[in-house]
């Protein structure tokens, strides 16, 4: 019997967010792996196993996730946001090029989902609204100095700039030095959106400028984002404060 | 009586990877604007009406529902992918910033969705797995040279390179033009890939390098993925092939 592999992305929080694509799949599964606090939003049904790991073992996960789908089990993988930014599914491929005997048997499938960029950007109005681009601050996987360099270069480009993994509790200082190398490139003025636990009870947004940023509390559950030089802020009839980022450039 | 306007992203094509969020604004509204295309997706219920319109009316479309909102009716605005990813939320806030007023009465809110890029991934593999850029190839907003210099930036950034709008009727050479700017920054044998219509019963989907990316047909329809140094193609155990770009650098 073949088996199937599903990477599926469950959004930011709120079941309003997953798509019936993502849901049906984890309906279907057999077999669900992710990272904790993903798998601990998913409630099981009878004959399900659930499988919970740390952060830090994603190609293990794939491997064993390979694993079970290659015996004729159908297997979701699941990842907060979507599955193919940051998260599971490069993943999974990086474990099938290793090794292609592991898909042997398997269906992959992968499943998209809203981005914790998309959210964020759509709780403070439109940042995204103009050519954007999305950095991983986590130099666990990458050296710092390539970081730098695409800071610098995506400011140049004027670029919004979405951070993901911003900080942790190992990484506390690394944001602050993101926004020194942006404050070289970018006026002391540039938007800055801090988005914390968007679609969550303790979701929380605050509206800086790059030049107050890096007195700012961020985590591992803040996504960053960066304005251009067009990002602005504009107040609604009812006092509310957005931030968007105009279609058009003026030349 | 207050009224509302959603600004809801109705994903790239199929019911299944419609948000519930989204799909119940478009349930509540009394008013339901959008360009043809993505309002021709709905199925309006009795009571319920839809205006269609072009797709160069974006402003004026923004003002007339804020105008029906601000009457206290329930509007909700559609767009296909995510409302925040050039598209409507950031016509809706030009209008508001232009005219606060229009918002008088009006609560306003943000449905986000899966964005093009994030399902031409999903059908592929993971090629936006590392840090990538989304970059809109229309002039009809922005100067060429703008378009350019971020296509340039972009490529020494290294950053995979999600290409929206990359042709039209009116616009068949600016993709050729992209893909040669792209060449003096990245290696000829840089994975490209042609998402067309994702989701949808004529879904097309091609991988080539770039240099041979200027032969390939592209429309309106078409979302371009330029990978990274880094971005590879990786067969699975039946033969399928799946581009994908590592988490990790290596140093």
């Amino acid at each position: 019997m073949k088996g199937e592999l599903v990477i599926a992305g469950l959004g930011p929080g709120p079941e309003s967010w997953v798509t019936p694509a993502a849901r049906a799949a984890v309906e279907a599964a057999e077999m669900i792996l992710g990272y904790t606090p993903y798998v601990n939003r998913i409630a099981a049904r009878p004959g399900q196993v659930i499988e919970a790991s740390d952060n830090r073992e994603e190609l293990a996960r794939a491997k064993r996730a390979l694993a079970f789908a290659a015996e004729g089990k159908r297997v979701a993988v699941v990842s907060g946001g979507d599955p193919g930014v940051f998260a599971m599914a490069a993943a999974v491929f990086e474990a099938i090029e290793e090794s292609p005997a592991l898909s042997e048997g398997v269906d992959i499938r992968v499943e998209p989902g809203v981005t914790a960029m998309l959210a964020a950007a759509a709780r403070i109005g439109a940042p995204l609204g103009h050519d954007f681009c999305a950095i991983s601050l986590s130099d666990n996987l990458k050296p710092w100095a390539t970081i730098e360099k695409r800071l610098r270069l995506a400011g140049q480009a004027d670029f919004v700039i979405a951070l993901y993994n911003p900080a942790s509790k190992a990484r506390p200082q690394q944001i602050k030095q993101a926004f020194e190398i942006l404050s070289g490139v970018l006026p002391p003025e540039a938007v800055v959106v801090f988005a914390r636990a968007v679609g969550r009870s303790d979701e929380e947004i605050d509206v800086t400028t790059l030049a107050r940023a890096a007195d700012m509390p961020c985590d591992m559950r803040t996504l960053v984002i960066v304005g251009s030089r067009a990002t602005r802020q504009v107040k609604s009839a009812d006092g509310r404060a957005w931030v968007y980022t105009p279609r058009s450039e003026r030349s």
